[in-house]
């Protein structure tokens, strides 16, 4: 049985939380938020106690952490969470900032404990069945990865302003897909964007529209295409070409009903609400957490992982903005 | 909050289980089974205590029976949980006789109770949806209705001898589905059956092949095709045809992985195991019962609409061996 | 190189003259028709004669005769032109009686002429292809086959009046693909028809709803859907299902364009003209009728090919009235 | 009625001469080939005579021309056939070097002659009837555009050496449906290119596999992918993504035929040859050509076209060559 501190009542730590209960080897001991009511909430309907940070992590029987709380205590958590020898999941980013990312990684490097980044899509079943197949040999030498991610419709601007721009907040998760779709290290980023989706976002200094190719030392390419905007619903999808065959996963939809009228024929749009869309990814990611902490073996995605991705960002970043291909 | 106590401790009482804790107002108090092992784990699990059915249903916090145990139980349990004033919701069939189901019927009636037979198929998420866009008028008048049901594989021989037949054990869901999506009743049943997947089903009596014809007063009629074998896994699909187009529901799969190769594009076969392929409508049923009994509402599909669904079973069991199209 | 003389310059017969000039080893001499006008310009457009049926069937460089004229005369003709030692490719149906069909194969047969009749559907490269995969075993031991056929729109009531009835007219096709596709003689027929889509139908005696069940000796079966009208274009569906997997064979769109946006996704209905739908059939079945006279070999579909066809039309008009399955 | 002299009678020129004929509009007069065995063969085939470009130009029945003979002779035969007052319908590219298409086009303005470029894929039924919902606002404003391109596999390395590289020579049809779906001209090309196929075409000094990204003065931006070899077939895709919605055109097929098995689902590769894939294309852009010269319209594409989509491939060679995006 493995027992859990959850940072952050929020969103996404109310699912973590419902997973920990779905999984039988893990239980809820403490949520810490520094909204008391939804941390009471979170706590009563799991029977855990409204903790803070210290005593939760001075709690022996706490064997791990999930930290959802918001990116900018990420770091301190993370570090803490470690000293005090707890095993860590930590949604991405781990920090904005990669000189920062790095420090946390030493701390968990010196300390030792199962490290946890949450690309949650690499848990999704069918980026999972495509990506084993890849691995598998069944498109012989990886040539091209397309990556396409279009949000529903974008966030706040006041979430934006805090997210570090479009490719530290959205496309850090098609650069982990990249990377791991690849199966080699990108060594050059080139990026282009525009504000196309809406003003204030430029206004705010960030950009809804992107693109990026990214080269690797073999001579695989990867492209990737953003939007903050997608009307039709949540567009993920995964194309990934080489010397034997093509593998693609498409976007899931809510039911299989087809329509034919004299229109033509109707199907669902994809799901468009990412909760809903990843909601067994976020589910397997936290039993393969358990499963790798519990066995004793390196959780993957790990921090080095959430480095080299922010580290593609911050190329992508300085790309869309000088106009000219970054090397990594 | 219902409080609840389930008859049966196998697949499909863990599956109602599962649900129950899912279900944020519904909580399990008593489990009866005669295997006490099955029993003891189910309850444990989910904090309840192994009873036998008489102080179950004495039990006064108790609000609703889910009823899984094997068919033959099913009369006297619902009898007496009707008696005891507890909501019923049942798992199909009610009876393999149509004469105790109409008693079974006439004490709901007598005593008032919500009685619920559990077809799951209309709560899966695609069936409901399709039919939803039927009575909302999409098709315009419907003219044919075509049901393809078929098992990955067929029960073991000893499950068959119990079953009272294919057109009872597996087609009757399918008549459920007929006369859910038709909007109006069958007044006629033509079938053909063959054994074609395994001699010992034949042997003990029984087809494993089966196609049926429903026709109806307005002039619409319904196909309806089952085999016990599909080797590509659980076929489960449905076509509504009428005067202003046709509604399809397609099998679902694990993935939406598609692969490209030199012998051409490959997609994953339908999932196989009814459990899975159900498991939404399973959750979702037991939602809605527990949602119209606690409203006060008249739970559905209901008893009549058990016993009419027997009744086409009837009639096609007896058109099968005469040859004969059978009015009902 | 084959000559023709053409008999009919309608509508199909101008397919016909077309696929006459895209074989390479085919040509034009005559085209017979009472309508002088019709016949003058298809004729004039291939460089043809206009000729009566007695020039040319007596013209010695005439091989082959092509039947598209009114089903009336089709016996007549026939027996003409295997008396002229002439090849015949005849539309269906050969006669709307079936005794008359055996008058004219015994004509046939005395004469020794190669007799097609023209089942185009065989033709088209999708149930073509589905065809040869069962005749591979790709499927095991055939146990159901499935057939949708529904036209756009209904024929004028003049037509129907002149046509032998929904079964004859309409579903003899399908009797033609279940026969192929089956592999297997059926023997026994249930009809069950309604008039729904236009009462006019119904005051000329004819149906226009249909579906049929055909059983096999060996136990399999085939269920048929007719109608005569579908909003959404020309539905022509196939699905063989048998012990080691199922083959389907969908319907055709114009192009692959998809549609996403705020209602779902959008794609094209089928091909909504036969002519058009069908064109690879049409120009491949006289393809392969002039390949097989060439080459002496007897060609298929065949004379038998049409009377069991009708047989079998018979057979579903006759249970359609007496509402009993009618063996065959 | 449109006389024609045909240039070339190679495997496109034979295309053509079979297009004139299906079109009622037009004949062939003159087919010119240094071949004078290919050009006998086709020219008996076509009622034409066998002619050298003198000749064939000089004859005033003659109202236009197809050239389809070798890249190095479109300069020289445009500019006679221009002077000689005959429209033309020039296969792509018009010439390699931009100079010298700069040199014919003025020939083709100080003539005045109607002057067509044969970017087929405009005329594809799928691609068209995509772009004519982007030009009729179905996806609102354009943001981003993904051409996928890949040939089952590269032509002769003989042929390779003389093409002027894999970005005029098979790129220059996606740059051209590029400009045609951005409804804007781009400003700025990045081109990513490797050896991957086989390296004697890296020996030859081109590349096999390459990534392009277009920028526009808008914002919008394209992706482009193109690879010499597909195992899977002639894989040709387009997606347009705007503000109201997605559009997207996918392969072909040879049938509809779906095969559902233990391994899973089976369908159809793509078509893999190019005369096959895009047959329908090469008859209506000829049909197009002749309809708009008919009319006395300018036929489209035209050379300005021409010239465009050989920029665009020459600054993505000099892009690829220097890692540098270049500006156009």
């Amino acid at each position: 049985m493995m027992n859990f501190c959850l940072f952050g009542a929020g969103r996404i730590g109310k699912i973590h939380a419902a997973n920990v209960a779905l999984n039988g080897n893990a239980a809820l001991r403490h949520v810490v938020d520094v909204d008391a009511a939804a941390a009471g909430d979170l706590a009563a309907r799991h029977g855990a106690a409204v903790s803070d940070a210290d005593s939760a992590l001075g709690d022996p029987a706490v064997d791990a952490v999930i930290i959802t709380s918001s990116t900018d205590t990420h770091k301190t958590l993370v570090e803490q969470a470690c000293r005090a020898g707890k095993a860590v999941f930590c949604e991405k980013p781990v920090d904005l900032d990669s000189a920062r990312v790095r420090e946390v990684l030493s701390v968990v490097e010196e300390t030792g404990v199962p490290f946890f980044v949450a690309f949650n899509r690499r848990f999704d079943p069918s980026f999972a069945a495509l990506q084993k197949k890849v691995r598998d040999g069944r498109v012989g030498k990886v040539e091209q990865v397309i990556i396409t991610s279009r949000d529903p419709g974008p966030p706040p601007v006041g979430y934006i302003k805090a997210s570090g721009g479009l490719f530290r907040d959205m496309m850090i998760h098609d650069f982990d897909m990249a990377r791991w779709l690849l199966g080699e290290e990108p060594t050059e980023v080139y990026a282009v964007a525009s504000c196309m989706v809406d003003p204030a976002i430029g206004e705010a200094g960030d950009v809804d529209t992107a693109a990026v190719t990214l080269r690797t030392a073999s001579g695989a390419f990867c492209q990737i295409t953003n939007s903050r905007r997608a009307v039709y619903g949540y567009d993920q999808r995964v194309e990934v070409f080489g010397s034997a065959g093509m593998l693609r996963a498409g976007n899931r939809t809510a039911t299989t009903v087809e329509y034919s009228g004299g229109e033509g024929v109707a199907t669902d749009k994809p799901l468009d609400f990412f909760l809903e869309r990843y909601a067994e990814a976020y589910r397997i990611e936290l039993d393969r957490f358990i499963e790798a902490v519990g066995k004793g073996e390196k959780p993957s995605p790990g921090g080095e992982d959430g480095l080299r991705s922010l580290l593609l960002a911050d190329a992508a970043t300085e790309s869309a903005r000088s106009g000219k291909p970054v090397p990594v």
